[in-house]
């Protein structure tokens, strides 16, 4: 009676990660990626080979606060004891802050409505020590509110090929951006951006694009 | 005339650093520490051997905010070019963030006065990605007031044998805490200690001492 009330879940994990040290989230050859390191884990802790899914293919150097990632098990580890039992496996810099078991239609990417992404600047005449590693640094002074203005030309549903730089070739360009905000955190100055997708370099190209404006340039 | 008109100066440093790293301050057979990458990069900068001085020799693994160091130098670089100019020179995890000239008797240890260390403690479930560099996690709940109440004992002129781990022996180990407090920040717990020196871990032994307590384990 094979597999014989072993159900087979569908969980989604809550992971932060500190992607310094990685070659991006999607798996690769010769492995150094966030998805490897979570494969890695979950086969540590349920003895079976599994493939995640993420909401994201974050790129290589680039951090989550909240990336989901979803995957299939009938291991009958309850619900609460994941996250703890895989941070135990993982990495210092891989976190996994929940898991919740979802219905059997739920896919971290394809369910996945709105996606929010960060790009954060200090400005000043140096960097901060303890957020170097999670800020990109700025020199000259930053026009905010020219940068706030262009902002508005990014939101709604536009082409972005002119934002991205090649990587896997898609379908389609166009994107839906539903909220782009630039907050300012004492030296430190957040560009948020909220949409449906986003293509490859898209969100450094646009944060790229709005210094340049930020220093007059454009 | 051998080093006419060139004056010796005495500069100090106001140096940031993320010592994750590194094997700590003081300079060591085999490099790796500030000391020999501060030394390198004024070297780089000055063409000349130079010597620099710590207020505070940190541990292999602890960070700096603001650690002093001076050193002589006979080369006419203006003040005000010097962080730059050797941040260019230094690695991303250290940052010198400002330069002065001294008088000719100031000493980046024997001049100072006193030093505030901070040791700092994520409490609840999980780490936070973006700070867990710079915090130890602490799972299990703490309580908070037998953890200030002991922090009175502290405060004061003490040996504080019992708070150290060997390392160089010295001819006492009479330190005066003139000031120890407990600050909440969110999830974080930080401990700061102002005192006229310390001995080899006793921050870190100070600090565990004083989780123990939180936990009612004293």
């Amino acid at each position: 009676m094979k597999g014989a009330g072993l159900k087979v879940r569908n969980i989604a994990l809550i992971v932060s990660y500190d992607g310094t040290a990685y070659r991006g989230f999607q798996t690769q050859p010769g492995g150094g990626t966030i998805q490897d390191e979570l494969e890695r884990a979950i086969r540590a802790l349920t003895g079976k080979d599994v493939r995640v899914e993420g909401s994201g293919r974050t790129d290589a150097g680039v951090h989550a606060l909240g990336q989901v990632v979803s995957f299939r098990t009938d291991t009958p580890i309850p619900i609460e004891k994941w996250a703890l039992a895989l941070n135990g496996r993982l990495p210092n810099d891989i976190i996994v802050r929940s898991a919740h078991e979802m219905p059997d239609d739920f896919h971290a990417r394809y369910s996945a409505i709105r996606k929010t992404y960060r790009y954060s600047i200090t400005t000043g005449k140096y960097p901060e020590i303890f957020t170097a590693r999670y800020r990109c640094h700025h020199y000259r002074p930053l026009d905010e509110d020219a940068m706030r203005d262009a902002l508005k030309f990014f939101i709604g549903e536009h082409d972005f090929t002119a934002f991205s730089s090649g990587g896997t070739p898609r379908k389609s360009n166009v994107r839906t951006i539903y909220e782009a905000r630039l907050e300012r955190e004492g030296n430190d100055l957040h560009l948020y951006l909220t949409g449906s997708g986003f293509l490859y370099n898209m969100v450094r190209i646009i944060a790229g694009t709005l210094i340049e404006i930020g220093e007059g340039k454009k």
